[in-house]
């Protein structure tokens, strides 16, 4: 863990508290930050035909990134792309549909996950990686800038059930051994890896990976295909550059929090709304930044009721290294206020 | 707990274990086990005009009831009905669509929530508890007869929202104080307290709530909606029915299982797919007796990868008071031969 990053300041809060700092107060950005709730984003939207158009055109992705940066002046600006385009990337094309969710051609045996090649990988991703590398250029020295992937098993389960799921039948047929999951699993651990390197390489200072879909798994699978492949991912990125913080996302993990943390060598590790705060003081907070979980809902509505869950996160978490967050997406109707009240409220943290 | 309820055998396994007991082989049903899935239900189903149809009728409830109790020989009996059987004697009408879920006239307002009524209730639900009857009646003196309800916070969460949801926005908002909860809350705990008791009155032997939303609220709101209205149904079932088991369902519970089960005094905890079973072993069954917890997709998978994760749910939690179970329904196209396979395979336990 010697080697410096040519691209990490270390002035930067986000940066610092990733790497064990205790900070008040504690640095702030929330997911889906860049999105339909700034109506800014809406109007970079409309001039596009379709969301992965929006992905892949790095004067625009960069320019609905930093849109909430400038608005509110976030500690971290997050890649404005999908954790899709890595199918979309192999050889399994995505579409995108406003307000439905993504829908892909479903794998269906042996033969469709032997389809997808590495091959044209990073050529295909070219135009995300300058994406990021305008983004380093570009963001204010206390602003970092987040890369990101999905982590292997979520993705997995969009490719297996050809989009969002209520059951994820087909993906853990696949996780019983009814289909080729080893095979899809290494080549989805290689893609994620080779596309995280990519985007440190060209400037993001930090990554996170999106499990969004490991709460579905019972114990057994959640070791093989949730906590297995996320630790080969952290040892491969740090390989090549050992100061780069990763943050894990294992959304609904509930009690295997706990082993996720341990096993996995993360170095923060973003709470869903449901982790009750003393427990994540307690079991995780000695082993990883801990980042979250305001849930959305609290955000969208606002007002006291929204500031008293803000204080108490506040008041568990921050006695230890802790980025304040949601805990899942913020939600497009989200009003802007509220997003200023938030943001207003915790930077006067510790100043009260 | 010193009243013994008339209905009560001492015979059947299913009780003895929900009263502390250690049973090998453990005894053994499965959440929806009279549905879709079996051949005999679709053909009473196609019987009648709608689900709700079915539900208040006694003689064919009780029918599809007994149903799988004769194709396997389970050791209980769950009444069929629905748990929005509840808003629909309260006054807010259901309506069940084959494949989609139920849908109701969302409740917006605290007018809304005052037209609902506790009058006609009990003389609504007047059928369900003949088909209870009924079925006390009919049972062979090994099987016991389970009845049940909907926790108040799922419940109100279908009635807030019209139906189900992605992302419970609606009922939330409620939770945070932008809508009448408590009034609601209030009346659904009486309303669930009146029902759980006239089907206990008409010979169920354990009651189970389910709490299938628990899971999606944070800590605060999961203590004010979740634990304080099963501690207060638990209370008041038994003031009447002292010796009656409780069978509580907080799905997604996590971490909460704990707090959950010390404190809504519950007998017994149903226990979703992802909880790991050494946890539960260790910090939930000295408290109460465990239920669960295969993923039906694995018994919709079938196989020795069905067969390893039931001898490891036994290896783990057959130890103490333990009911085999499923950690959420049956999925309606299991082969009927993998139910069978795994109820001989239980069935064994302890005989190999």
């Amino acid at each position: 863990m010697s080697l410096q990053s040519p691209f990490i300041s270390t002035a930067k809060p986000f940066l610092r508290a990733l790497r064990g700092e205790t900070i008040i107060p504690p640095p702030l950005w929330l997911m889906r930050q860049a999105g339909r709730y700034l109506p800014e984003y809406r109007q970079v939207r409309a001039r596009v035909h379709s969301f992965l158009e929006l992905c892949y055109s790095p004067e625009l992705a960069a320019e609905v990134t930093l849109q909430p940066i400038r608005r509110y002046g976030f500690d971290a600006a997050i890649l404005f792309s999908d954790i899709l385009v890595v199918p979309d990337a192999l050889g399994q094309p995505v579409t995108f549909h406003e307000g439905r969710g993504p829908t892909l051609e479903r794998l269906k045996n042996k033969a469709d996950v032997t389809r997808l090649s590495l091959e044209k990988f990073i050529s295909s991703l070219a135009p995300v990686y300058k994406t990021v590398q305008f983004l380093a250029q570009t963001l204010s020295p206390t602003v970092a800038l987040i890369g990101f992937a999905g982590a292997p098993w979520t993705v997995a389960a969009y490719m297996i059930e050809g989009g969002g799921s209520k059951d994820f039948a087909h993906a853990k047929l696949w996780s019983l051994g009814q289909g080729p999951m080893e095979q899809l699993m290494e080549l989805l651990t290689e893609a994620t890896i080779r596309h995280l390197l990519a985007q440190i390489a060209a400037g993001a200072e930090a990554v996170q990976v999106f499990d969004s879909w490991a709460g579905v798994l019972p114990e057994n699978e959640f070791l093989q295909f949730v906590v297995n492949p996320t630790k080969k991912i952290v040892e491969r990125i740090h390989k090549t550059y050992p100061t780069i913080p990763i943050i894990a996302f294992p959304r609904g993990a509930g009690i295997q929090y706990k082993i996720f943390v341990k096993e996995t060598g993360v170095q923060a590790v973003s709470l869903d709304s449901s982790v009750p705060l003393m427990w994540a003081a307690k079991y995780l907070q000695p082993y990883a930044t801990i980042q979250g979980n305001l849930d959305p809902i609290a955000l969208f509505a606002g007002g006291n009721n929204m500031l008293k869950r803000v204080q108490r996160i506040i008041d568990v978490l921050s006695h230890g290294p802790f980025v304040f967050n949601l805990g899942h997406g913020i939600v497009p109707e989200t009003p802007l206020e509220h997003v200023a009240e938030l943001v207003k409220y915790i930077r006067l943290c510790g100043v009260r």
